[in-house]
């Protein structure tokens, strides 16, 4: 039986036999704990957690969604300055910065945070945006595999000065629906592989960086070796996340809108306005998915 | 000739023939551009970048140093939600978020920024928290040298799907003199090596996290062969900063409070309070540093 298998429907519990008993959990970059907040009845109905990198983005998605179905929008629930969370009715917001290591931080707190509010069948969903691999800008890319640095499928730890590698998995059934809603709601999108990269110059093979050791026909040489491989498109956070959720037993899918196509360049050079109806591709695919969920 | 000695006392110069004659550069983190703010006016005269994840606590600083320098204290300077920017006479103050990825676009993009505004002999602090190692909760940690998460000095990146190791290096000078301040100015304080994890709970043998694989036992022998290493705290970025600034050519060096002892401990319990004095501590350091070398 998969981790999957024994925990999806259920209530997350930590893997882990040093909380089964914990009088007292702190989540610091949250800023609250089971001692300062009352979860279950904050987060006890939370179906899904919608996350992305940017705190002012995740703002604004609770707003549009909460104006949208008229739930109402919570404050920003966060007692930290790290991350932001809002809720509206049963959807969770909650930004996770930038890279997998912010990004680790965010899912385990949250993971905790649910299994505290004794949450049920929670789905992670990352809205994120990126750098388009062969696709054009605007594109929706609904992820089905993370792959790594190194080129591997893998999500890589290194605990007690050892590296230990951890599977990762986007759930079929949920990038199967959201491919059905992009053609209806006429959202351009591709389904591919999705690189995650652990910086945003050197490790996506820019040129535009401080340091830059390569060349062009280098660069080009990489995206298109990546390209064959079905990449269509690079951020900086889909191995944690497809990885953390997995292990967890939560079902999770990636939704990333590229901002540019690294085939043609590598500054992001978008209009405010073409950036915010960029922004909104992966909402209203994603809340679209999400109000049909929920029959809201 | 090492790259540091190329380079310091000169204005920082991008490691990148493409960006040699480059008639635009946006430093997209920043949400700004050569072509959109006039950089050498608003940057010119920096002499010190100081830097840390916490974006309020990096406001704060900027208007704390404001406060005791008579010095004005801009506005956010930043137009993009990603980082803050605050800058009170030759020193900005910039946060950097959690981790290494979100630490190295903003150390690249100020690396830039630093280039753009002509900016002589530019030094960069990161001002931390930290978990400490063998030091009492509230001491100082000067980080004589980083350690990654394989337990080497090495800064490891991935770049076209090859590894890359990068060498770490801290002024010895910056951190000799931060030590005599210490001193002078009776803040408990220690010098060791900082240990870089990629992540808070699994990557640093918490056992508080939603995953816990390993025991007590294999945690406090980790901690304990750390300890004999040299290892004083670990926090989330040591290895990326000691290496992309000695790689610039830009002095640098990492001070951090360590906000509890991981030898008695994982959850983080400070009362507001402690933790406003806790935070003061590297910012009284470091700013009777910069007090002294600006003439201020």
């Amino acid at each position: 039986m998969s981790a999957v298998d024994s925990q999806v429907g259920d209530v997350p519990k930590p893997i882990n036999k040093y909380m089964e008993d914990a009088s007292e959990d702190f989540l610091y970059h949250f800023g609250f704990g089971i001692k300062t907040l009352d979860i279950e009845a904050t987060f006890g109905d939370t179906k899904f957690i919608c996350t992305g990198g940017s705190p002012s983005r995740f703002k604004l998605y609770a707003e549009w969604f909460s104006k949208e179905t008229g739930l109402p929008c919570s404050e920003n629930l966060s007692r930290s300055d790290r991350f932001v969370i809002y809720k509206t009715g049963s959807v969770c917001w909650i930004n996770h910065g930038m890279g997998t290591p912010s990004l680790s931080i965010m899912l385990i707190e949250s993971l905790k945070l649910m299994h505290h509010a004794k949450a049920k069948d929670v789905k992670f969903i990352r809205l994120g945006t990126s750098g388009g691999i062969g696709v054009a800008p605007g594109t929706v890319v609904i992820s089905t595999a993370a792959m790594n640095g190194e080129l591997t499928d893998k999500y890589v730890q290194w605990i007690a000065g050892k590296r230990v590698e951890r599977d990762t998995y986007l759930d079929e059934g949920i990038s199967e629906d959201m491919g059905k809603l992009a053609v209806e709601l006429s959202i351009p999108f591709e389904k591919g592989m999705t690189m995650c990269a652990d910086d945003f110059y050197e490790g996506q093979m820019r040129l535009d960086g401080y340091f830059c050791e390569y060349t062009a026909e280098d660069k080009f040489a990489f995206l298109k070796l990546i390209h064959e491989k079905g990449v269509r498109n690079i951020e900086m956070e889909s191995t944690c996340f497809a990885s953390m959720t997995y292990r967890a037993g939560v079902k999770a899918a990636i939704v990333c809108v590229a901002l540019l196509n690294r085939m043609n360049g590598d500054q992001i050079k978008i209009e405010h306005e073409q950036y915010v109806e960029y922004e909104q591709r992966p909402f209203r695919l994603v809340t679209a998915y999400i109000r049909k969920q929920l029959g809201i």
